[in-house]
């Protein structure tokens, strides 16, 4: 039984995005399954890496917000160009941290929710009642969830998920770790991918 | 006639050595031709947007060295693990510089041939010695070419050149403008080639 495929990812990452869709179908097409991590470009990138934001990064900031929507109609996925780029993923991450210690499968469906909802359709997912909506969605109690993502024990939890992203040497997203060899970003699928089909090179 | 594809590239960059390789290809499928533009990360990326070099961030630095190598082998394009991801590339942008406004295909094939020794065999090519060696190989005057590297004039050629590149909002190597659309990455060579093949989406 193959080890599944670790995905990091942070709802604020137009790219983790695309990726999370990549990596299913590559994942679909070998057999493999997908862990879905939550890590936080936030502390990743501003506080270990030293770098800022790629929104608050001149020149570079205009280009991403181009690339993202133009890599998304070469892919073939859904990109609303009223997705804004800059939006709070604490509720969404805290929600899925919560959800996926009690079951990962829903949890993934509901980070596939955000996902599609925040990138796909453009509609704001950076504040809990929105993030409620979409689980409620999916069967979860909503009152429930807004309670949960208020706990310190769930704050803790995600922050735990971010400092073993860290430790890892996950610095960004997507990230994608197959049989022990780290990979990032979305236009990095096509090598993982082979990877699986190879066992590397 | 269309219009050239620009490439703008650093030496200092093993990515822009890759996709030099993969421009030139795209480029004579389709019987385009290649205009390469020197640029400086240390001016674009350490001045203009405020980062770090890649090899002095921390976990990405680590990460890019070994993608870099692995996404080389994906390719099939030689690779050193000598290469040194540090040297000085003031010497080999300048005398680029110097050659292409003289001859822009003597200049082309100088810098593919800085670009395979540095990164495909591990040469040093961070001393104007090291880069006067490359030249004269290909029938340059080695002691015009090493008085041509310490004028002004020759200086200031090519600041003015990375200031025209940052003028255009290219941040990083290897970048193509093709027909007026900018695509920053070695990994976005396929999408170099779609926007050729169809005119862009």
């Amino acid at each position: 039984m193959p080890q599944p495929i670790d995905f990091y990812f942070d709802f604020i990452s137009p790219y983790a995005y695309l990726g999370s869709i990549g990596i299913e179908r590559i994942a679909a097409r070998h057999g493999r399954t997908v862990d879905w991590r939550p890590m936080l470009l936030g502390i990743s990138v501003l506080k270990v890496m030293g770098l800022k934001a790629v929104p608050d990064t001149p020149l570079k900031g205009a280009y991403s917000d181009r690339d993202a929507v133009r890599s998304a109609r070469f892919l073939g996925i859904p990109y609303s160009d009223a997705a804004k780029t800059q939006f709070a993923p604490l509720p969404s991450a805290r929600a899925f941290t919560w959800l996926k210690d009690q079951d990962a499968d829903l949890a993934k469906r509901f980070a596939q929710r955000i996902f599609a909802a925040h990138w796909g359709e453009g509609r704001d997912m950076g504040s809990a009642e929105a993030v409620a909506d979409e689980a409620e969605a999916l069967g979860v109690p909503r009152a429930e969830l807004l309670a949960a993502i208020e706990t310190d024990a769930v704050k803790q939890r995600l922050r735990a998920h971010v400092d073993a992203s860290i430790a890892k040497g996950v610095f960004g997203a997507p990230t994608f770790i197959v049989d022990g060899e780290m990979f990032w970003g979305a236009d990095r699928l096509d090598q993982v991918e082979r990877w699986i089909e190879t066992g590397g090179w």
